[in-house]
């Protein structure tokens, strides 16, 4: 196996997979990447037990020769020493494997020698089904993640909750993620010949999002027996599925709220940061919210027994149902909430103190965040 | 108390002499900010045990109005919850104590209450002797701090080997800094009225250097009789000094020197970074010279027994004495101090095997490093 590659695609690629590659594995051969030179690409693997990356360079970028194979082969290179070495380097990278696995890599005036494992012992790839899959922009599939993976269960108890539950349904994707104190759910209609509820590990999607990284075109989704498959141009991230049932949700959504405010989005993430001040104290980050001056003004607040007290008063725009109201809610919660709705307005329903809140964009129906009250 | 004042300045203000406060301390209040309000000025100081930064704002800052004081008098305020308020307030601040050391701090519409602590307990800022001192550039004074507080030694067994020595002599500073296996040296013509040695620590050094952040005016160096003092218009760093004998080093700078060669800076420390690939394997983070090709190239090498092994040439430019040299050095050490040298080339002086290197820029007699060998 031989060939000679521009260094900064090698870099990128290289960098690209190691997301996957694991540091601490019982199996030394997955700590590396998996290289093949083809006549017409190289292919570079990273895999560890949740994902899989394939990343697929070809001879040309833009008219540009950047690869040229010398000798087809494949080999497994220490994602660490690889990436550490070459991103070092000043120039194009040439690189060649021995009948004993042993890797010489060489730019300008510099050699580097290392050991390599035999690319037989390296796992498969999974079977990609081509037949069903789902067309979706890289844009919007980034914010579907950004919008849903930060309110999955950080504990392991109950694995599903671990992960984004995506519903393909009547050309309907619906995805929701929940911890059981607070939801989020986003919906988009798409085309797609895919049918059937999968879990997805948020850890799965958060790397996805990092890799994507606003690339503007589309992304191919896959599923195969047990992992979801993304995949665009260049790059195809291979996810395992979460096994399990994922509870239904659609008995949690408040029905008849007693009050419905609008409020802009940005003053109460603002103030909600602020009143964190003093929320830490408390094990639910309480924040007190208070409608006050008949239905006019929220109060919001929060206070510490030894440190201190802050409060502030903020505009309500409009309000419908009972001016009358006193909830404690968890501040973080509430932040995260805020922080991914990019519109400017949003609309909270609340059933009473002791029934959660529903949070939504007042110009678009298809998300939503439900946090539960905290007794204050 | 009370007073009103812009909120950027407050910030920075607060932001700088937190530096100081300290986290985790058994006396609280020296987790707090002292706030002295006087007619014509705001004073801000923060301590720990090591350093004390003091802050004065003025009223009026290029002619605009940035301080009103409505009633003189001080107040300690926790460190972190005044930063933590302060920086997330939209428009100027007013804060007001009352008798009983209770704060609240007002900006629009958003009020926060916090337990002040009686400012008599804070303890007093050391006594200048105004009348001798040392004038030096802020830039320079930069330049030193980064060129020798990297070498010092990270270990407690030799106290006064964690701070730089600072000589002051004959309008002359000498800077040496050292953990017995590498020295770093720098001197600068000045006008002084010090005159004495003294041993400052690294860490406070560090501080400042960021403090002044390439402030472009000039600094101040005072000393008492425990403490140096660094001080600016508006802000004034005391350091504690380190007591003990610093080690004379005078008799540790090579003489004789077998073979002196001078290479690109910034070349050799590239290849330097490349061989620490391998060079992490090992205690000392082994890196190999030697000189090659009848003097004309310096190949660079490291290897590590099961992973593999890295090596480049690189031009030697001018070569005096013996063409024939293999070393080992610590790579990290080397980096460390090529990293602060500015200059394009450098001179490397070799005694042989066992005997420590002196590196020097070629154009520069001011500053050099010496790094011992070790054994490969």
């Amino acid at each position: 196996m031989e060939f000679i590659i521009d260094h900064e695609c090698f870099t990128k690629a290289i960098s690209d997979v190691n997301r996957a590659a694991s540091l601490k594995t019982p199996f030394p051969i997955l700590s590396g990447i998996k290289i093949i030179a083809n006549h017409n690409c190289l292919i570079l693997i990273g895999s560890n037990s949740d994902i899989v990356i394939e990343k697929v360079i070809p001879l040309t970028s833009e008219g540009v020769t950047i690869l040229e194979v010398y000798e087809t082969g494949s080999v497994v290179i220490s994602a660490k020493y690889l990436y550490e070495i070459v991103k070092k380097l000043p120039a194009k990278v040439h690189l060649r494997v021995n009948e004993k696995q042993f890797v010489t890599i060489q730019s300008d005036e510099i050699v580097t020698n290392l050991y390599g494992f035999h690319s037989e012992e390296y796992p498969n790839l999974p079977q990609i089904d081509e037949a069903h899959f789902t067309k979706i922009s890289s844009i919007e599939l980034i914010e579907i993640i950004k919008q849903t993976t930060f309110a999955v269960s950080k504990s392991e108890s109950r694995p599903v909750l671990t992960g984004v539950n995506m519903s393909f349904k009547e050309n309907r994707l619906t995805c929701v993620s929940t911890n059981s104190q607070r939801l989020a759910l986003r919906e988009l209609a798409l085309e797609s010949s895919i049918n059937g509820s999968f879990i997805v590990p948020s850890t799965s999607l958060n790397e996805l999002s990092k890799l994507l990284n606003n690339d503007s075109g589309f992304i191919h989704i896959f599923v195969t027996d047990s992992y979801m498959v993304f995949k665009t141009n260049s790059i195809s991230l291979f996810s395992r599925l979460i096994e399990g049932n994922y509870p239904n949700i659609t008995g949690l959504l408040p029905t008849n709220p007693k009050t419905i405010i609008t409020v802009d989005t940005n003053q109460l993430l603002m103030g909600i940061d602020r009143a964190c001040l003093f929320a830490s104290e408390w094990k639910h980050n309480n924040v007190h919210l208070e409608i006050n001056n008949n239905g006019t003004r929220l109060k919001i607040s929060s206070n510490s027994s030894e440190i201190g007290r802050i409060e502030e008063t903020q505009q309500i725009k409009t309000i419908k149902g009972e001016t009358d109201l006193r909830i404690s809610l968890d501040g973080n919660f509430l932040i995260d909430a805020l922080k991914v709705i990019k519109e400017e307005e949003i609309r909270l329903s609340f059933g009473g103190a002791m029934r959660p809140v529903l949070i939504e964009p007042i110009d678009h129906s298809s998300y939503l965040h439900l946090i539960s009250p905290v007794r204050s």
